[in-house]
């Protein structure tokens, strides 16, 4: 076929949009027809969304659909980030892609500051994946009953579920029985990918599995809003999902002089007021923190994490403290859904971006690569949160001169 | 200047990343040397994050400090999409640009189903961006004294606050007092522009003229977590922030059996024991979604959003009903911040994607323009809840016929 | 009628419960005959359930129905508090109800260090009941128009409001559209009574007026749980409803260590941890506070308040701040419904604990004697915080010291 | 001593409020000398205060100090209730306190309808008392490491705590490391007290065994507000505290239209808009009612419980559904602090109302009577729910009738 009548009938609505892929034969050809076919449509041209590196072929179906090229966003490097985890030890140069001016600017001045103060702990507290399947039961007394069999049968359960997929293993189920609902929270380990797709695959099996021996019980959706997948909820931030990870350091007074300009008192205090009484008299539920979701959405779109995830991940609590004039700074996040390996991360940009890290694709021990990034990640988010109170005190100082001086004669 | 030299001074670390703008005469060729340091350093080749087309003169400092290149996530489009808004009517193409396959296609679908239904209505209920400077005061009383004070001047206050930009009005005020914290909530109408940065400015600038008056009270942070930007929050969820929009479309039984593959009654079910009952009972806050994160991810990247505000717009209502057969759908979304003029939609990739909307830039009448996007996003938003909320009815359906089968000798 | 027959029938089930008080010509007398068909029924004897000052002819219908009898709860006092509010100034016996032993000792004690510091200031922020009648309109389009009107025509439904009741006054409507929704927030003055009925009748009254003028806008509920009324809610805590009140002190260095046995460096260090850092993390909303639930619970029992309103009283910010060795404390209480007049308030126990105040019944100026209660409610729950928080800093010290000495040889 | 001296003292401010009963030789006799002097001071007269039943020289320090009298409050019963639990089956009357009036006849309405319709279900789920003391510990690594210590000395802790009281046996522990604070929720089973007090010494005594082994953790606070302890918190919700109960009852058609003068769509729909849509669009977490926290208030206040405990209580949430015409109505409360023994419960007007329900004491079997009582209350608890939505559903039918009756000419 030729690539104009495609476009013709596209233009005339015989064609739809996503059969363009079968009938030019190819996605990389049909990418580019439907740019064609909007440029004429929308009188526009789109030469920079087709100037892509990808190869649609390979990107079709897989992670995205009616391609008509790429989104291109800026990407920088914050560091050297020194990182003292379990997993991930030494200097890092972080990937960051974002479109707000400042913000790796920002994100680097922390990074400079911990690294100056011999690094950033960096350790991950839990490390599971959720989905929680929503079956129609009869009622409470039934709702009970299956949840007392998942638990009895667990073993049962867990190899239906171990046999859908090749590193994502059940670990645990949470059921909450709510009148005529059963919600079964599994949990999951999931080595270096992030597997909600493997583990929307295991719960598939599990219900089926379920439905087959309770003839009373019938899946209404494999997520049942209790994973919680993609919106705010307390249940991740006290449970965790994925990664839950954290990081700490102790920033001497002459550092927190030097290269904040402030002082140890001062970001205590610009925490205290803004992150707790602000966030508390807000009605902020896990958005104890200055910034977390700025650095988070730099991270994830260089990385190739799945960007809706910002949602998750923003969820965080900072703490900032006064020692005798040095500052304790910690970042707590409970819900990092992470991946070196599968979906967005085998994208050319962002497995380049990983391999800056030397956190690309799977590990020996499964698990332990993508932790590593989570522990990277925490500290970089501790940077940013440094930076960004750092300079609220900072400013708060010159204020407080400026003001000294204007009262001079 | 020669490259290697730089290079190598990067290497020995006798120059950091963020000099070598300067160092090198130009953003453009300090990308390079910064990707080829990084090569160096990491033993690894970073070809593609190189072959992009920013012109990194144009976007240094203004988008991303430390370039390296550019990640690149693959762009789609789901429609036509016809949406009957008060700014936006008519029939659209919506640019999406994520990592996570089977999105786009789900999209597509519920645009099908919402255009073969006559379209969505759309509606911009309220358009404000927000910025809460803290203020440390003695205690409640000046406190209240303080916050009353802006209310009698506020005519003062808002030629202080205009005076800072050309677009960004300020429209209200609303004092929270805390102890001896006073969070003064501004609301601003913007324009075209999402206006962060010029809601920042104009508030810096009341905050001298109150710390002029006042030298009791004084700035703690320009942004005391009250505003509440990048953070999920209940005030945001109540009193709106950014674009506060909706959208709602019915559909004809037929259609949602020929495309939908399903009823409007097990819709309204998965509905509400899934989007209600679920994250009801998950403590959720704002989430009472199917998936908005998903589509507000891959809208916000293609048009050049700032990606962290995923957290905000990700918060809202869906509903869904059964009327006489028919499927009522809606979502509210109260917090979204939007622009078509400024920061990321400046960049080549993302004014070609809003091209494709006809919605890139600023409108003569200011804000028209951003309203006619929060429409059409709001419109996609449904899209999105209705082809996942379909697919998971109609999986039920499917399991429920196939359990019958299996029941049959 | 004879008393045994009729207990005769209430056995035998030919009598129900609530139809004794008209077959037994009086409540007080129909009170009697239940406690003793219980008695019977039960194998019981419930002689000081039957030992109360109640006039239950007064009672029943008013303030419960069924009656037995009379729970009676321990009633002792908290004071002298010293006040600073607008309307209560002075020093007061503070009476509290309650079962919890140490509450009111504890609370005494915070009462003497409030006093012994020159007392606390106490300010009514804004004090507005609501009510939030929940309509079901076609859809978004009109549920805006619907709201739009409303607006427009405010002084007219007002008036329609406003004729209901005597006390009570429309002053505000913040509406909500979601979906086919549309929840109209009014706001109301009450003067001084609690006014949950009024605001009620009013509501309804308006709800008609608008049904009448809107053939496509039916009253679902006149409460759609937007008011929201003694439900935990973020609504409140960001618009405020019943009395918005807030009290703070400042404790000299001396005193925090003579009658609390600490130092208001600990003091801060505690409220920072558990309150701030411990509330956050718990996922609370609203409760960032010691015990303020133990102290609105045993003050609205006393004072004749409605118990399940405790709920919305409970919700508060507490902050302890070193100011140079002094203490700084304040409690921010968003949401406390309170009357002085009418409901519980009028019942004899209640009616003299509100005399002990000087604060029963209504003030010439509507408002200005429940204002007062307010005032004083706030100060003794400051004084119930600063003696928990003290009382776990100076256990915290004393814990210190004995380590010490365990330590020593 | 004479009474009219130490009044003269009381006074004259040289005696002290608490130094009464000291002084007096007797509680019951200085309760009648504080309230003459508060009748002096005041220039009021306390009759119905004093005029009760208790025993002050048993109450006082056990149930409340500087104890003047007693509140009364009215008392009914809501019955006959049909339960159909594990640990309570039969008919019930329930005793509820108020001073609201029509709460208690509107909950007899839904005995009612339950009873009429077989009895409601009620299931314990789960039965727990928490206790989460907070330490201040050098950071995440030690908080991680002593966390973990805990895990693997769970027996020697649980050895500890379970030796400091009779009842109360150590059975779980969460632990929540965040920056330089560690939370260890502890989870105990309390047998038919509430166990508040027990909880808190087993807490006190593993902390201090915890302290004695690590120099560098020490604790800030018994209670780090991750208990959490009579605020409102997504943990509880999420976790469960003291009895997780759940009932639910299955309407059958003619019931629904005989009893509550409605239907079951009707029933459903106000229900789905009110509970769920206006809750979810207010911001509650854990309110998804209509009015849980009126009938725990009156539940509560009769049967001596914490009254405090009203605030986690009313978390809760509340489904109906229309199945073929009957109606499902179900309520599920996964915090509900109760005892049948201890504290208040040992009072004596409620005590008596403890044994009307014959649930008074303690059992032979721990916690058995408890749980029954946790049944009851849950049961209850669904009959106010049906009531009221009851209520609403007719009165908006009503309307329906007679805005058609207006229409007609």
């Amino acid at each position: 076929m030729d690539a104009e009548p495609l476009v013709q009938d596209l233009l005339s609505g015989k064609v739809k949009l996503y059969a363009v892929d079968a009938l030019a034969g190819s996605s990389q050809r049909a990418t580019q027809l439907r740019r064609t076919f909007l440029e004429h449509k929308a009188g526009v041209s789109l030469p920079t969304i087709g100037a892509s590196v990808l190869d649609f072929d390979a990107v079709s179906g897989k992670n995205a659909e009616n391609t008509i090229g790429a989104a291109q966003i800026p990407m920088g490097v914050a560091g050297p980030l020194w990182v003292r985890g379990d997993y991930a030890t030494g200097s890092y140069y972080v990937p960051l892609a974002t479109t707000e001016g400042a913000l790796i600017a920002s994100t680097n001045r922390g990074c400079s500051v911990i690294t100056a103060s011999g690094g950033a702990v960096s350790r991950v507290l839990a490390d599971t994946m959720t989905r929680a399947p929503l079956f129609r039961v009869p009622g409470i007394e039934k709702g009970k009953e299956l949840a007392q069999w998942v638990s009895d049968h667990f073993e049962e359960v867990r190899a239906v579920a171990d046999a859908q997929t090749r590193f994502t293993r059940l670990t645990g189920c949470t059921p909450f029985v709510t009148g005529r609902n059963l919600f079964l929270r599994f949990e999951f380990s999931t080595g270096d990918s992030m597997a909600m797709n493997s583990a929307t695959k295991a719960s598939d099996a599990i219900a089926a599995f379920i439905e087959e021996r309770f003839p009373w019980a019938s899946l209404v959706a494999v997520s049942g809003n209790m994973c919680v997948d993609k919106k705010p909820s307390a249940i991740n931030l006290v449970m965790g999902r994925g990664k839950s990870v954290a990081a700490e350091v102790l920033i001497p007074e002459e550092l927190v002089a030097a290269k904040l300009k402030t002082t140890a008192a001062r970001m205590e205090e610009v925490c205290y007021r803004k992150i707790f009484v602000g966030s508390a008299r807000a009605g902020s539920l896990g958005g104890f923190n200055a910034h977390v979701a700025n650095i988070a959405a730099a991270f994830f779109a260089a990385t190739g994490q799945d960007l809706a995830h910002v949602v998750e991940a923003a969820q965080g609590i900072t703490t900032m403290e006064n020692v005798d004039g040095d500052l304790y700074a910690s970042v707590t996040l409970p819900d990092v859904p992470l991946a070196t390996f599968g979906a967005g991360t085998q994208l050319p940009t962002q497995r380049e971006a990983l391999s800056i890290l030397g956190l690309s694709g799977s590990s020996d021990e499964p698990g332990a690569r993508c932790r590593a990034l989570a522990e990277v990640f925490a500290a970089v988010v501790l940077a940013g949160e440094l930076s960004l109170i750092g300079a609220l005190a900072s400013r708060d100082l010159t204020r407080a001169h400026m003001s000294l001086g204007r009262a001079r004669p």
